[in-house]
């Protein structure tokens, strides 16, 4: 999938939504857990109730790992599910990878070859050779952290030489690796403010905003700074859509959920003339 | 295992030797591959081979990964194999994972509570909240990146506020989230010249040092600005031990292929009065 694929995606949904699946075991309604695959059988369901409103699924690939092979066979069957059924759905691995270049091709084939993954998010503490084997792959995305949501990034992205900040420094020189055809970047909704300084260092690109929902960030923000021609956001939102309701019920009120940030996201395309 | 523990161990097997077990499946010898478990067949063997001369071992993840849940199954294979019948060999997951906290919990239960590893590195890009999980399972450690063996550690790692790079700024800040006995940090061979430098932040932590063998670092060099009074070295060599030969006599030249590397690593530890 390309950047204009892409946005005539979020144009047609009319919504730039990116459901979550951070489908952790213990969160699950307890009545799927009689199941053979209760993770699966929980994502398919609420990737049934959820898609009409959804451009993007995000696995959190951690909540599959803490399973071993089965949480792997999980994750495994939700993107082949996904793809297969709604191939113009987006699905991101939340995985955070990144090593030297032999090993990093490794992920890039775990990911984007073995599963039908289209991007992977990458942290860029290792640099180029660390992110280039991810955007060699055709048609699939390196999602390169920059500024992340949470408290610990106060720890070392703000790390400033000469007035760059080091998150800045990634958005610079990473730009060079890719194109806005197969690198996007993590910018947390909590740094709403920071999307102005960041749109004039990246203004073409896609951002993956997580954070929105039970992290605290808000959408009228992101939208108000983030938003470019193309759109050029995915915005996030995991818990607080995907265990809104843990009774039986639950895929009901996800898709409510889904729905009711669907139609605050279809306000500010309305507002911005892209739909 | 405490950092006292792991000194003990070296200081018997004479030896400070990490074997990383980078068991890509088309390198390894192709008779095994007719077996169930090709790859769990070659650790296993390069294991009984090497483990006399060795007091680490480290799977890197990405190769398992590659594999789907398959792979899982032969790391999981792997590391319960090594701990059930060495249990005082140190296991570090080379997986570079960090996420916001409630997922980098989940990787902590992964690695280090559903499978028997001593340690994971981590990639401290997410700041604290990104660590404080893996330094908080009892008795494990967490290995941070703090200067990496490839050519893409020049594109961020040097990052200079105020005359502190950015790796400096990582060994400096960690510091006060963990101790000796459960935070060690990861330094490439082939910048052994800034041992020195690193010794002055981190003069009591273990550091693990990829980038020997296949990666050209000097051990020479490594033992003689960064060895400390415990040691604190963990020096890894992976395909130079592990992939010397292919033939059905693989593990005998990985065992003299170690066995040189703690030859070397004796004169350095007898040198330095530590054996």
């Amino acid at each position: 999938m390309n950047q204009l694929q892409l946005f005539n995606n979020i144009v047609k949904k009319r919504s730039f939504l990116c459901v979550g699946l951070d489908s952790e075991i213990e969160k699950i309604p307890s009545f799927l857990k009689k199941l053979k695959d209760p993770v699966f059988e929980f994502n398919k369901r609420i990737i049934e109730t959820t898609q009409e409103f959804t451009v993007a699924y995000k696995p959190n690939v951690a909540f599959y790992e803490s399973l071993g092979s089965e949480g792997w066979k999980s994750l495994d069957a939700t993107v082949k599910y996904i793809k297969k059924k709604y191939p113009d759905i987006f699905v991101i691995a939340d995985a955070k990878r990144g090593d030297i270049g032999n090993t990093s091709r490794m992920y890039a084939k775990a990911f984007l070859e073995n599963m039908p993954f289209d991007a992977v998010t990458i942290a860029p503490y290792m640099g180029e050779d660390s992110v280039a084997p991810f955007l060699s792959v055709k048609d699939k995305w390196a999602v390169l952290l920059a500024l992340t949501s949470n408290k610990g990034a106060d720890d070392f992205q703000y790390h400033n030489e000469d007035g760059i900040m080091l998150f800045e420094r990634v958005l610079s020189l990473s730009q060079r690796w890719g194109n806005v055809d197969n690198l996007m970047y993590v910018v947390g909704a909590t740094r709403a403010e920071m999307l102005i300084q960041i749109r004039k260092l990246v203004p073409d690109h896609f951002l993956l905003v997580p954070g929105v929902g039970a992290q605290g960030g808000s959408l009228k923000d992101v939208a108000k700074y983030g938003m470019n021609s193309k759109c050029g956001l995915l915005v996030n939102s995991s818990r607080a859509i995907i265990f809104a309701d843990n009774t039986s019920d639950f895929a009901i009120t996800a898709s409510q959920k889904a729905e009711e940030v669907k139609m605050e996201m279809e306000n500010y395309l309305f507002q911005s003339k892209l739909i």
